[in-house]
């Protein structure tokens, strides 16, 4: 559940989002686009925690900032976001991140 | 709860960690490290999520890496981390970013 990353540097996206109740259609996505970020150029893992509440935080980690810029603009993905913003959440916000170091347990 | 950052550059550290279940007294430290973390140099925000499986995502948001690295050393947090690592976490990652261009809905 903790993605085994490589050395850093490396890139990572912070998805936080409040997602509404009752969002029609959301796990049927959410899971389709965590395949489909998986086998994207450049992808290094992710990671997605979702509270009672609604409150969600999704890191995935990235190559660089064009496999991130690929991945915003893949279609599928694309579409996604457009339920996302009519739909589904509430509000949220994209951290686009690298990451300079890091360490474990 | 999705915290109002100051226009990027900033930096970010994203904890990712798993709970082991009955972490005695981590709901009390867990709390207090918040507020602590809230009245340090530098500090910009922070979100955390955790589900009922253990996992959890947390991110703060500093305004450099020598505010990250005071708030590592605070002897209060230390005390925290030794704990973190000896009962209350069976795993844990921390990454420290750069955070290069955020948007929100």
């Amino acid at each position: 559940m903790i993605s085994k990353t490589p050395n850093a540097p490396y890139y990572a996206v912070i998805f936080t989002s409040l997602k509404v109740s009752g969002a029609n259609g959301y796990e049927t996505m959410s899971d389709r686009m965590v395949e489909l970020a998986k086998v994207q150029p450049g992808y290094l893992g992710m990671e997605s925690v979702r509270d009672a509440s609604g409150m969600g935080i999704t890191t995935s980690y990235w190559e660089n900032l064009e496999s991130i810029s690929n991945w915003r603009k893949n279609s599928e993905h694309r579409e996604a976001q457009s339920f996302g913003k009519e739909k589904w959440y509430s509000d949220y916000k994209v951290r686009i991140c690298k990451v300079e170091r890091d360490y474990s347990l």
